[in-house]
């Protein structure tokens, strides 16, 4: 009954109904009759463990996604390898439209970060994709596969490693373009997949793939799907994104582990060094110390600024959320804090702490630091700056573990291990295609959909520019509790739905 | 032919030949007789785990000394346990002398620190004892065990879990009797053994045993086999301990990891906290910053300035040998370090380093503490002092999880859990006895005897002092290089045979 309010509701408006557009409900429509299939195929998914050096199973990944397109008649099903071995093909294929000039490529990757199962809350195991009636964080419990004939709640959540980072993009790419051919829609723009298989891993030969199969990836657009959507759960465009590099810090004392009854108080303890070392790089207030750090920031223009503050606030929200009420950088709101470089500890070790630890005087302390930059940075650049400062704190600064000769000759002694990376990028608002896109989004809802100038992670999309000369403009879909990069990682189903609606939207774009 | 030439030389000088007594050498003989047997029976001992909290384990590493007693004749065997059920019982006996008046306990304990056998060197497991044919940092092999008939080299090593710490102590004040008894020498003084099972678990239970078994525990001296000789090798007599406490310190960010692109900068991240609080307890010249550290302190008699104006500096050694050019505490020697109170990092963690490591902000940061303590120092008082420390850096201070409710009203959040803890004890070294087992140990070696007026490590020795009023002191026997509480530990052979012939002097001293 409520449906064919609705269905009339619409033959009366034409071809918008609050806010959202025919279209959008007639694929809400097919995906309601296929959910149940889908959400089989999605755990089917998800159960093939995915870390990037796991070459085997990676391989059955690709596989997958194979099967995905072929039973979408998808065309020209291929891997992309680089030309560096052993490294997990990206998966491509294409639906050209007769006549059409223009193309869309759509990107996410199926590969994931690391996994400590051990930290996975109890019943939950990263690749043993798990149903719950809400988060965990309200209480929500395991609740069994709903049968065939039985509703789905779009509250429910998949618990599960890549469950919205980054496979969800894979699956509501995909699904869309199945809804919006069943739907009989017709399309301005050639369409084509490239799903990623080292993202996660940093994506050191992306490149190499961009370059050796140029041709066939020219495009007018690359549309990402990565990371989640605003707090606010509003639909999200973001024009770019951060860059990012690492940092490996190790300080030293002796050389085998001491009694620290027997030497506490003399000798040197790389936990204190550690300490006052990353203290000295960043103050009480989120202020990164290190000198020059925030130089090289391309100002925002004047309509970045505005889009920047008509940004919906979550800051009070996500406190409220996250359980605290001072935000590490005093001055700057979330949307501002984002807009800038930023120095984070990953982790930090020294011996053991708890039930493991002992009374000793441990020989080493590590930090994993990660570096975001924003366009104007340069990553090398940025990473030498923290070299800098490191020596300016009195360290003998080396990349390998220190000799003796050098433990004999420096008082202070930093390993830093400088990871790869890549810069920021940022794509204009003002292109045409960048308006129709938007145009496109905003007819799948009646809310406000956020355009954001740059999303706070971090994707390698400077190598479409520089390997393409692409244009690339991201469209998340997760939801932004999906406890991404660690453990519990889940995707709200709401959000998975919403995502094949937007790209079916993005794909019929003007 | 050698050794008739030091019997000669022997029946020439009297009692003393190089400054060893008569005894000293006969005490030898018998011990290179006994030491295959010795070797076999001791590894026996090291095979059974011992951590205070394996039961099962703990009972059989008691039978076993039991066993060690009754082979050597030993009387009135028994297990001493606390009030407290579930705890390890102290291993008892006696050997009495008809008609003597003065009775001397000797002190060792059975249990050992807890164990992460993953850090242990490969072909090395802490509860199955290896010989080596040196220390690892001298790149020894593995060696086979001797055949009864094959040579045994002093400074051979076997690595295992309490091979110094403390089992060693067991193995030679209970070979020390055996020597003695076999060699026909007379004693002034009853003695009895006492091997408590908990030490390392804090010794939270002793002074029940004390008390439980007062009458039977009288004795003009305990001596406490513990802990390693001076640094140079040269035997040593230390007259007190420090005291001991432990604070574990966790601060808090979010509640839930976040991904470090999409928050950092923003989130408060734990790691960093942490580095501030840490770096704002000690400076980088050692000195700690805690308001009235150091107060209290009782200062040094002349008598024990001297001794320690007469210890033979061991840091331009010891820093040779541990690979650093620079003490933590950059105004004192490691003599002077020791007599200070300290504030030190056993192991400090916040999510993981390495290949481990993801991009997240960390939810919390831990830090174990312990903090050593010198004769007027009350460690609660001094756990005190670091709460308030804390609280003045800003921190809300609890004991427990923060709550809900306290997240929302704290910026910051510390947990401090303080352990139980102990504080220091000294004996004079004025005392008639305390002269006569300085004479007693003299008689064992050529070499200077090192007098510590206190060790760096910590004994509960304030208990005997409470609960009997008993005056104790300590003789080690370990190599100082013995990975005493940590990986790899182990007890170079002569270490062993030296402590023999240093508790058999004792046994027969004035």
């Amino acid at each position: 009954m409520q449906k064919l309010v609705i269905w009339i509701f619409l033959l009366l408006t034409g071809s918008q109904i609050f806010g959202q557009s025919k279209e959008t409900f007639n694929i809400r429509a097919y995906r309601e009759k296929q959910s149940h299939q889908w959400l089989e195929e999605f755990t089917s998914f998800l159960s093939i463990p995915n870390i990037a050096g796991d070459t085997v199973n990676m391989q059955k990944n690709a596989a997958f996604i194979q099967q995905m397109m072929l039973k979408r008649g998808i065309s020209n099903i291929q891997l992309l390898y680089p030309k560096t071995p052993g490294i997990p093909p990206a998966v491509y294929g294409e639906a050209l439209v007769a006549g059409a000039t223009k193309t869309i490529i759509f990107y996410a990757h199926y590969d994931g970060q690391p996994v400590d199962s051990t930290k996975w809350w109890k019943g939950l195991h990263p690749f043993k994709p798990t149903l719950l009636n809400g988060s965990l964080e309200q209480h929500a419990t395991i609740i069994n596969w709903p049968g065939s004939a039985e509703p789905i709640n779009p509250e429910w959540r998949i618990y599960s490693r890549s469950a919205s980072d980054d496979k969800a993009g894979v699956m509501s790419i995909l699904s869309a373009y199945e809804s919006m051919i069943a739907c009989g829609y017709l399309r301005n723009f050639n369409i084509k997949f490239f799903f990623e298989g080292e993202e996660e891993a940093g994506s050191d030969h992306l490149h190499e793939i961009l370059e050796k199969y140029a041709p066939q990836l020219q495009s007018n657009l690359w549309v990402i799907c990565d990371g989640p959507v605003h707090q606010s759960g509003k639909k999200m465009v973001a024009f770019g994104v951060r860059g990012d590099a690492h940092a490996e810090l190790t300080v030293y004392g002796s050389k085998r582990p001491l009694h620290s009854g027997h030497y506490g108080n003399w000798a040197p303890n790389p936990a204190w060094m550690l300490s006052r070392l990353l203290a000295s790089m960043k103050n009480d207030h989120g202020k990164v110390l290190i000198k020059g750090f925030y130089d090289d920031v391309i100002p925002l223009s004047e309509k970045e600024k505005k889009a920047v503050m008509e940004i919906p606030s979550p800051d009070a929200q996500m406190k409220n959320e996250l359980g605290f009420i001072e935000q590490e950088n005093t001055d700057k709101t979330l949307a501002e804090s984002l807009l800038m470089p930023s120095l984070n500890i990953n982790g930090m070790q020294s011996a053991n702490v708890g039930k493991l630890s002992s009374n000793i005087i441990p020989t080493t302390a590590t930090a994993s630091l990660d570096l975001r930059l924003v366009p104007g940075n340069d990553f090398k650049k940025q990473q030498e700056k923290l070299v800098k400062h490191v020596k300016e704190q009195g360290y003998f600064v080396t990349d390998k573990e220190p000799t003796d000769a050098e433990r004999k000759r420096y008082p202070k002694i930093a390993k830093l291990v400088l990871s790869d990376g890549y810069n920021a990028q940022r794509t204009s608002m003002d292109l045409p295609i960048a308006q129709n896109l938007i145009a496109a989004v905003k007819s799948t809802t009646s809310e406000q959909v956020v355009l954001m100038p740059s999303m706070g992670g971090s994707l390698p999309l400077f190598v479409f520019e520089k390997y393409l000369n692409a244009k690339t403009i991201s469209v998340p879909i997760a939801n932004h509790d999906n406890n991404q990069h660690a453990e519990n990682e889940n995707i709200r189903l709401q959000n998975l739905w919403n995502g094949m609606e937007t790209f079916a939207a993005i794909m019929m774009m003007k």
